[in-house]
């Protein structure tokens, strides 16, 4: 229907996840009234990001530079690791200042249903770099069903080597209402209350 | 926080409409991990349609070859012309297969608010067509102030030349309920009503 060019960038941007026909086509017609700047520069900034951005070779994080900036911090604790499952969950957690450990980013989480195991993650490195004089690792996955089995694996695999083992804590949102709160979430919490 | 070139594309995703930090972030990370042949694709897409589409000398639509396709279409009625404010416009026409005229774009509509003005709008093209044959100019700009505003300066500026100026109707949508139409609709659909 629409001249080819227009239908092809349609189809490009419906690729991506979220994005339906409809949206594609408003983005794609905001596009072709906007400067030409605007599609070179998003354009520029897809091929550079692809280009320039590999993994980190110790902390498996995406990164422009390896080994990347927060495993060549020295001020950074590296006995202390925290295990997040993508990149994004690391800045994440990053972002609020809190941690001052290393990462290590798993690239997925435990997944049978999904065809996704052990080998299918960035396991092989992590244990690698336990056995480097690391005192805890900090299991970060999500508190969902594969993040819960991801964090049992672990675990399992990584106490023997004599690493200290932590979740991170399930319970009530901060600023959340307990009247709203789900079920499972408000036992977890009482589970695991905290003396005062 | 994240690496340059991630953060750079996400920067570009967020400045789409409607795309927000947070979606432009998750985009971002989408395509990190997609095949390197996404973002290419999308890349060559961006720069292709800017490229190669310009504006239809005749229509002044988006098109690749200039007098585009509907244009150069022989079997369509250059005696009646439809009159739309943007592209997609012209494209949601189309679509129902109900129209064999020809189209003119006008690229916008008169908004004084936001200082457009005839002048801003392709007017001079138009009114340069009409001198040349057309017997009919349906004028199928958006039922809103600044769409109705457009439609009476074209019946002001059209019918002098002695051709005649018609408005796509208003009314109740098709398969919309009664009860749930907005005042000024239903008042619309009753005085336009037709014999049956």
């Amino acid at each position: 229907m629409s001249a080819d060019p227009i239908g092809r960038l349609i189809r490009e941007l419906a690729r991506l996840p979220g994005i339906g026909e409809k949206t594609a086509s408003r983005l794609a017609f905001h596009l072709l009234r906007a400067p030409d700047s605007q599609s070179r520069e998003l354009a520029q900034a897809l091929v550079e990001v692809k280009e320039k951005i590999r993994l980190c070779e110790v902390c498996m994080n995406l990164t422009e530079a390896s080994p990347c900036a927060l495993c060549s911090d020295g001020r950074r604790d590296g006995r202390m690791v925290c295990v997040v499952a993508h990149p994004p969950d690391l800045y994440a957690i990053e972002r609020t200042g809190g941690f001052r450990g290393r990462y290590h980013v798993l690239h997925g989480v435990l997944s049978p249903l999904d065809g996704i195991g052990p080998d299918d993650l960035r396991l092989k490195e992590l244990l690698t770099r336990l056995a480097a004089g690391v005192d805890e690792l900090i299991v970060a996955t999500s508190p969902n069903v594969e993040g819960e089995a991801t964090a049992l694996y672990l675990a399992k695999v990584v106490r023997p080597l004599g690493v200290k083992v932590s979740r991170i804590a399930s319970g009530l949102a901060v600023g959340g209402e307990l009247e709203y709160a789900d079920g499972v979430t408000i036992a977890k919490a009482l589970e695991a209350r905290r003396p005062m």
